[in-house]
């Protein structure tokens, strides 16, 4: 091999050598005498508070995007940081509270249930299940505002709980009658029992209604007797069970007299006080799992147990102390509905609380990419905020503006739920149906998109990669947080395995958008029939004329509330049409009323996802009216338009039939990377207002040279 | 509350009322008489293998697929499952074998380290680094085959295994020359050192240029002295640095006589043979991780380490013993190029090993599918086959068409690499990086369908769900295999979060897609300035003319390669021009070139998708042309058929540029549905030629019934 030397000095030599010469005469016999040069030409964290402006009431746009409560959310962040059992750490000289992942889901569920006990002596579920009628609304919202913030702590916790007060406490409360309110609700809400809730089963998952456990009645002893006939039919993924609950809500068939009348719900006790497996009672866990290992799932045999008669919960259906079964509903069907329907709830819980996880992405992907440089756009310039960069502003910005649009959306859903009417149920039904699946969808892929973008640099560096300088030039996004997305302790890799579940708690989303189109197209059938104009589920849009959408799409139509209406109502519209067609032109051709709805599975979800935007955006157009005009309305106008634009852009919809062309769509386009421009120096300030204290961000939200510094301890 | 009392017997009694009546007899009181029935109508589980038919030779297929070294692969596969360091459990009479990830992290690195010298004690590696010159095409192959075993055990343990062989290794061979190789190649196979490679920095990930690390060189004593001059220039990320490592490849600026000469790589020991930290080195450990848990990342400091002046890797420039700088390439940035370049087989193997797990994931979710059944048609009809619903197919088969057309791409680029010549670079350079990209972002997503498919059924079961009767019609695919995804033993839920790393390795992957794009548009202007037909990449379709679409798409122009190849390359075509001419518009605009290629980005990802899609169908009609007409044959064209046709449906360009019209766009729609009823007999063959040994899938994958039957011992 041939050398040759090189003494000339080469023609790149950048700033950073004078970060290097810095160094050399600690070491180096070269001749060669630097300047002295200070430390801080290495590379420095500023925070961005420096940089950037606060460009309006940020503490305003809280109240509008967390709506209500926020002294008591403040209160109970408070009271997470202050107690070991939530783990807070000091990185970087700010304390951070997380649970500890590495530990084994035996340690994981025990430290859960602990910190279910602190809660509990701390008076946070207090009313959760005992609120008097006269305070059931403002009871309800805090329930709400506590359950956000307790996922945004750790979803086993959150998991655990719901499991707890949702599932097994309102069972009681909505499948019982007095006897079991006074009995049951106030020890729930004290845990002096520990509920869960045994409904699915190894071999019955989503098609409850096969579930193969049977109850029969004595009329001998005044007793139920639950079995559990083989081994398919062992409850299965029972979350609470596997170590702690003391109670179940045991769902099986209940058979009187040789006949089967359906799903039945009873109370069943599972452990003792001293937490024994009871008599009769065999309990298996269901083992490790991909995440909320802090939650106790297990399952459980029934052999012949023997329960009072007065433990069926009787809201629906009784059975005498003689063995006559008692019901004022007679439709098998209707009774199973009545069993299942008051559990709406579940979703709406979810809709509301998934936004938090969102927010907690956001808000340190965003706060990151306001302190972290990378690669710089000339030879000797400084490096560039991520920020600043045009793709990494279209990565981040338009799911903010999502994350807030839902933020309406949850809050007019939850109003409607604490203010509910036997009329309002319908309504309630499938638009919390409809935010459930939309909202936990954006949530991973929020969540997704953040920890890619962060992970990848660090991932880059776990020393798998090697990227030729002639890539540098073109990778804007690609430094996003460091790459610190991929340790547990920065949160965002890590709540995206724990928040996967959600897409399907409460109702697979694919069944639920499903769900909404079929509720939509009732209505459509409804009105035809009947000749009467749409009324409700805001689908009164349909008795105006086909909106006109302008062929030439300028700026400020793109940005008008009219246009962007118009045209989430003409995407609504046509899809109804279409999917109403669909399913009769299959009927005509002799399928079955369920494989038409089989077959036209595309399009009812393609019409599920037109409508949910489309309620989403109203809800946005109601909070900006009320806001009154200035800095915070301006900021209101471009987060609209940025959401109503990018969910143009995202959705196939719109060019696959036809309510755009191909130059209008590349209007939109063009048009959000240009929203996203306006509003980037809004974005420290939109990140103070989404309500998360510093503490559940992670240290690469703030110092994160500080965080890394080496000391001996950290061996 | 009112009752009235129901005698009548309910018009709804299902076939299920027999099962429940075979057990009351045991208990119940009622003198309601059943017919004495058999265990047998409890749930049951029913191998696939009873009722699908075996269509093709899935052996042939296999090779196909694999390509080479089935026999060597088999080998590797059995003697995983024989030692307990793998874990093999017994479950429903068959043994799988699957890493324990409730471990602590600690617990996981150790284990992996142990599993590495059992492999290294069986000869695993030998030749991995060693091979003679006249059998290394064979070798490489072979490392290929059992570096995709390794991979689809476990990616923690392939991963420090590609640290220490392909970084650690590759950077002695590629970087070093005669003398390293001799010191270190043989040690390294052994594992007699236990390499890493420390390249990246706190501050500096993907911008590796601007790393901080300074080394000088001190002619008085022969030695390079290597110094961490600040926080942010610690070592990051180092994969196998925390626990095992003895030796790195340390990446610094090399300062010789004051200038600095750019990025070496330098030989660093950091521990001595006991495992104790050398003097004047720092370790500290990354922490826990979202996956991969099983690989000691970790950070080192060097505090002016001096090391011998033979230690750094030459082949590209070296330091005389009197401190001269020599290098044969004047140029610091095509020095810089040459130092990362080598390493382009990292994209390779990720391309390679990375479909696998694609593969394990489709084999489970598809056998379950074909043993699970949910939800009856009719009243009293049996529940129906989860894969024999329209949308349980269009979910799953898709993928499993992308999947093999995807392997035979990367059988391609991998024939193309073995062989290398220096003429072949460019295009394995950019095949790979398209490939790693799209192949990487596939396995993703397969992994998200499949673990979701599979997971919202026993996440429905964790007992926060609860779906209304009335859905029940509409769940086709919603039970999937069972939700059985979340368990960890069941494999895929937990591989996607150990695989998500992988759409960052090596590059970004939106990264990697825009290199893509910019080697295409290099070849496009030199075409223009040569006024020189095409040649490479497989662009010489540019100098035909532009391929003509009929309007009518029938079902057998649909199916013709004809008809995919055309539409192809017109995508491909369109978006090259229009990439283009976007460019050059904005470079008339005044934007510098860096500033035009950040601004269309979007456009260069959409060109690189194209530019993907067409290679892969390049390389199956390949494929396809050389398998003899028969059975195999023909499914090898419903096979081609739907992965040309889904990767149309996904791809919003096809519309959003012209390429199709809304109706043919319809038209492409309703043929993928029908080529997977069409392919639906032939899922069982498909999964057996995948070639992942039964131990290597997970329990749902058989007898999933007998898995979860009661045993003590699970207590």
């Amino acid at each position: 091999m041939e050398f040759s030397s090189s003494k000339s000095l080469t023609d790149q030599i950048t700033r950073r050598a004078r970060i290097l010469t810095s160094h050399l005469n600690q070491v180096t016999t070269s001749c060669y005498s630097s300047p002295s040069l200070e430390q801080s030409v290495c590379l420095e964290y500023s925070p961005p508070e420096i940089s950037e402006k606060i460009n309006f009431d940020t503490q305003e746009m809280r109240k509008l995007l967390d709506d209500h409560d926020i002294e008591d959310r403040d209160w109970l962040f408070g009271l997470l940081t202050q107690n070991e059992l939530f783990c807070p750490k000091i990185s970087g000289g700010k304390v951070f509270v997380t649970p500890d992942y590495n530990q084994s889901k035996e340690q994981q569920r025990e430290v859960t249930m602990k910190r279910i006990e602190y809660l509990c002596d701390h008076g946070v579920f207090n009313g959760w299940l005992t609120s008097k009628t006269d305070g059931i609304e403002a009871a309800e919202k805090r329930k709400f505002a506590f359950y956000s913030v307790i996922c945004i702590y750790d979803y086993s916790l959150a998991t655990k709980v719901a499991v707890h007060f949702f599932l097994w406490g309102g069972a009681i409360h909505f499948f019982g009658t007095k006897r079991h309110h006074d009995k049951w609700l106030k020890d729930t809400e004290n845990y002096v029992v520990k509920g869960c809730f045994a409904m699915t089963e190894l071999g019955h998952g989503s098609n409850v209604r096969g579930i193969e456990t049977i109850t029969t009645y004595d009329k001998s002893t005044g007793e139920f007797v639950i079995n559990t006939p083989c081994e398919s039919a062992q409850k299965y993924w029972i979350g609470g069970l596997a170590n702690h609950a003391t109670h179940t809500v045991a769902f099986s068939q209940l058979y009187i007299d040789g006949v089967n009348q359906g799903i039945h719900a009873l109370i069943v006790q599972v452990r003792d006080a001293h937490g024994n497996v009871c008599p009769n009672i065999r309990i298996a866990d269901c083992g490790h799992k991909i995440g909320l290992n802090g939650v106790d799932n297990g399952r459980i045999w029934f052999d012949n147990v023997r329960i009072p008669r007065e433990n069926l919960l009787n809201s629906v259906a009784d059975v005498s102390p003689d063995g006559q079964y008692l019901s004022a509903i007679k439709n098998p069907d209707q009774r199973f509905a009545a069993f299942l329907a008051p559990l709406t709830s579940g979703r709406v819980t979810i809709s509301v609380s998934s936004i938090y996880q969102s927010k907690i992405g956001l808000a340190i992907a965003l706060r990151y990419s306001l302190t972290r440089r990378a690669f710089s756009n000339s030879p000797n310039g400084p490096e560039v905020l991520l920020l600043d960069y045009p793709s990494h502003q279209r990565r981040l910005l338009p799911l903010l503006a999502k994350t807030c649009a839902m933020s309406f959306g949850a809050n007019y859903l939850k109003r409607m739920y604490v203010n509910r009417t036997p009329q309002a149920n319908k309504t309630i039904h499938v638009v919390s149906s409809a935010f459930k699946a939309a909202f936990t969808w954006h949530n991973m892929r929020t969540l997704q998109v953040k920890s890619h973008t962060n992970i990848y640099l660090n991932v880059l560096q776990r020393g798998n990669v090697l990227i030729p300088s002639y890539w540098n030039t073109y990778q804007e996004c690609r430094e996003a947080c460091g790459g610190q997305g991929l340790k547990t302790e920065n949160r965002m890799g890590h709540l995206k395995s724990e928040y996967d579940v959600q897409s399907t708690f409460e109702g697979d989303n694919h069944v639920l958008m499903q769900q909404v189109s079929k509720a939509l197209i009732a209505e459509y059938i409804a009105a035809q029939k009947m000749k009467k104009p749409f009324k409700g589920l805001g689908l009164e849009h349909m008795n105006d004329p086909c909106p006109a959408i302008p062929a030439q799409l300028t700026s400020s139509i793109l940005r008008s509330t009219n246009f962007q209406m118009d045209i989430f109502c003409l995407r609504e519209r046509d899809l109804l049409h279409r999917f109403a067609s669909e399913v009769s032109q299959l009927q005509a051709q002799g399928e079955s009323k369920v494989n038409a709805f089989m077959l036209t599975y595309q399009t009812a979800e393609d019409l599920a996802k037109a409508f949910t935007e489309r309620t989403v955006l109203q809800t946005f157009l109601e909070a900006e009216v009320a806001v009154s005009d200035g800095a915070l309305k301006s900021v209101f106008g471009l987060l609209r338009s940025m959401y109503a634009l990018i969910s143009i852009e995202e959705d196939i919809s719109f060019l696959r039939y036809g309510c755009l062309s191909p130059d209008m769509d590349a209007a939109v386009r063009k048009e959000v990377t240009k929203l996203c421009n306006e509003f980037r120096p809004h974005t420290l300030s939109a990140v103070k207002s989404l309500g998360i204290p510093d503490a559940f961000l992670s240290p690469i939200a703030f110092d994160w040279v500080a965080a890394n510094t080496w000391s001996p301890a950290q061996q």
